[in-house]
């Protein structure tokens, strides 16, 4: 089995905490995707749609997508448990995954995938031929500091992301906070709960994968 | 138990094709997109997401996104199962759910709300004062092109999107060609397989749900 992972990216962040705190190895590959290395011959054999992360299984398998990674190790390994237990657990941590997914990530990615010349005509991932549209940014500046603010607001009345302990919606919002900073929109300081509840996260040995 | 649900809308026929799937009977109340009745102060006290398919547990507790709520009803009747049983199947239907999401419903997306005057600042489910980006159309406008053909040849050599059983993908798939005919863009005839895929899910009765 191996992982094709990048270093300098966000997505493939979310597997490799998901992995440390699940205590699982697993081999990596490092494709660099600033250098278009997802986009190579090479790396279009082995997943034709070019994303990063992508997982290959020892019968050729290839699972792509940071989330779907996740399930495949959460079944093959439920302990410890990070997509929820009961149906409203499982329900939820969906939900906010996808919430955070949307209005934190998509929007980092709308800022850098439509300003970094590196990503000039290829302003969705794996795609060829896609230009750049410059009004996304300002569109992804504006989501980000709602997604920080909304936050803020519902980590004021609990610990984690959803209800009372860590999930992998906590390793996807303290992954899209890192990358929303990283395309240059600030996490305010005024938003003391959000600061509390990401210094707790940065506490934990995972968020060094 | 209650889902705010929206005949009109794409997402929410996710969730009501696959209660049909699993023979689950849920009340609903239609809240029209298009008619802002998700903005209103009503709706906002509900869900201050505001976005529609929402499903309101007996508790109070309100869990939005499609697949979210999909997967609270797996849990709560696993069979059929809809999510895979194993490892590999559950890791690849949640990446081609998300692949359906990204390459079709997402570009279709891209088409309506930022052509459609309905969506006029309101170019992102759930956010107000977001402007409409013209340049997306043409941007969802080729994803779907390519979404279509992409599908068409991976159905050639399949009966279902993922292996050999009908899962939470098809229904995904079903409700993104629908929702892209709907924005416009339609289906080459010239794609046999992908339209004879499309006939065994429209013969099957949950497809009128």
């Amino acid at each position: 089995m191996k992982l094709y992972d990048y270093h300098g990216a966000p997505n493939p962040r979310r597997v490799r905490v998901f992995l440390a705190e699940k205590g699982i190895d697993v081999e990596t590959v490092q494709i660099n995707i600033f250098e278009s290395e997802n986009l190579s011959p090479e790396f279009q054999a082995i997943n034709p749609r070019r994303v990063i992360p992508s997982l290959e299984l020892d019968d050729g398998t290839v699972i792509d997508e940071s989330v779907a990674i996740c399930r495949y190790f959460e079944a093959v390994k439920p302990d410890p448990v990070l997509f929820g237990e009961t149906a409203k657990e499982q329900g939820l941590i969906e939900s906010w995954v996808r919430r955070i997914e949307q209005d934190g990530f998509a929007q980092a990615a709308n800022v850098i995938r439509n300003e970094n010349p590196v990503f000039e005509n290829r302003a969705v991932a794996g795609w060829t031929d896609c230009p750049q549209i410059p009004e996304l940014i300002e569109r992804g500046r504006k989501g980000l500091s709602a997604f920080y603010a909304m936050l803020d607001k519902h980590l004021a009345k609990q610990p984690y992301i959803v209800a009372d302990s860590f999930s992998v919606a906590d390793i996807t919002a303290m992954c899209a906070f890192d990358f929303g900073e990283f395309v240059g929109v600030a996490v305010p300081t005024e938003l003391s709960d959000l600061a509390s509840w990401r210094e707790r996260m940065a506490s934990r040995e995972s968020s060094k994968a």
